[in-house]
């Protein structure tokens, strides 16, 4: 267990890192939590690696002023691309999504065939390759960039039986499904939105969900022995209105929180 | 016919704009064009007034720099949300796309019944109604946001017999079908690219391409009499490379062209 975190800061390009900040609360172990989504920039999966590590930069600069202990990247894109330049340049430990979703997957899996679904950053950017190999190098790994995963979850294309993503999926996943893995890693911290979608195109799939894994990995003595009322702030970028609405469905728990709009220009 | 003008300004929030590049091009008349892609902050079409009014002004400000005499607003968010606002602001003529489009609609239509696409935000502010409203009065129309559109395009889901763009089409325009309207105005700058997709949901259509309408419009007198080589040079926010092939694609044509990276936070 690790130990007690007063303030914990969150980010990710928009509103999929709530499905990271869902498990984080699950384990009900942070009393304070700062989150900031990057609405007025989002996405950042399509983008050059140049720019992500910019804007993760001014991401991390905005959490460090708001005096946060610890910094949670839950976005799978800048994981992949950024997490070591943000470490260097930064005292603040700052914990990305990539290590503990790939031991939740070699855990995981019978066969040692593992799936990686991302953006196209994460992909093209082999940071699940690369650690599976330095971890477990008779593993065979199949990684496939899903970039319309993203908007089709924005756009609300995520009911369990929706034909439009149902067939954009069997379409990304097919090298995936015809490798036989067993294990698949899911990348990005919007596709739990769609994990039923993706399942059901395998005949039996463990789905690594990296806000879960991480989840696990970062829980700590929580110091309140209360009923469970974490204090929580989201930060955007953009409309509060559009943010709000959306955390709801991706929380889908009615927590408290505060919510308001800066300018992440000037970070 | 309007006057020279020595230098074109063009920009839109990433590639999209190219299509009405392609169809500036085709009058022949502009011999320097210096061509703004926003592609470090695309899309704009699912961000607030706020943002996108922000995100407008600072690409303003930077094709001023370039010394243009004239700026087109080659992205329909932009021209719906922000094109008072800009006018208002800065000396130098701007143009946007919904007033020439409105006029190539309301000289299509035989039955006065008129289709409107186009992202989020430009069909929530209703430019386009108002306009039409204003110009006449008895005209039914039928306005209809396509959010995923927009990502359809930027993925290459744009073959004419892609199934899942038709299915998502079939789906956004089923109540302009309904309607019976017989023009439809692409109201945003990607959705040429998918033109016959959606030209084959319906019996028959009048398709407004907003890019055609306002380069007939603004075309000038070209001073010189040799074969027609503008000398074209984009800007891009994030990587060149992915603008450059994009850029040929949408364009259609191998025109030369230079392309620079610009950090367009600082505008």
């Amino acid at each position: 267990m690790n130990s007690y975190c007063k303030r914990l800061g969150v980010f990710d390009s928009g509103v999929g890192g709530v499905t990271v900040l869902k498990e984080i609360l699950k384990t009900e172990s942070f009393d304070d939590i700062v989150y900031f989504g990057d609405t007025g920039r989002v996405p950042y999966g399509s983008r050059s690696r140049e720019i992500i590590t910019n804007y993760a930069r001014q991401d991390v600069r905005f959490l460090c002023e708001c005096n946060v202990d610890k910094i949670v990247i839950a976005c799978g894109t800048v994981s992949a691309i950024a997490l070591d330049t943000l470490k260097n340049e930064f005292d603040i430990p700052i914990i990305g999504v990539i290590d503990t979703a790939i031991d939740a997957a070699l855990a995981a899996t019978q066969n040692g065939v593992i799936g990686v679904i991302g953006t196209k950053a994460t992909i093209s950017n082999n940071a699940y390759e690369r650690n599976i190999k330095s971890k477990a190098p008779n593993t065979k790994i199949i990684s496939v960039p899903c970039p319309l995963f993203v908007p089709l979850v924005e756009c609300g294309f995520t009911e369990h039986d929706n034909t439009v993503t149902k067939m954009v999926a069997m379409q990304y996943l097919k090298p995936i499904i015809d490798s036989g893995a067993d294990t698949l890693i899911l990348g990005c911290t919007h596709y739990p939105m769609i994990a039923e979608i993706i399942r059901s195109c395998f005949d039996h799939i463990n789905l690594i969900n990296v806000g879960a894994a991480l989840a696990d990995k970062i829980k700590c003595d929580n110091l309140k022995n209360s009923i469970y009322s974490p204090k929580i702030k989201y930060y955007v970028s953009d409309d509060v209105e559009d943010f709000k609405n959306s955390a709801v469905v991706f929380l889908g728990k009615p927590y408290e929180f505060e919510i308001e709009k800066i300018d992440i220009q000037k970070y």
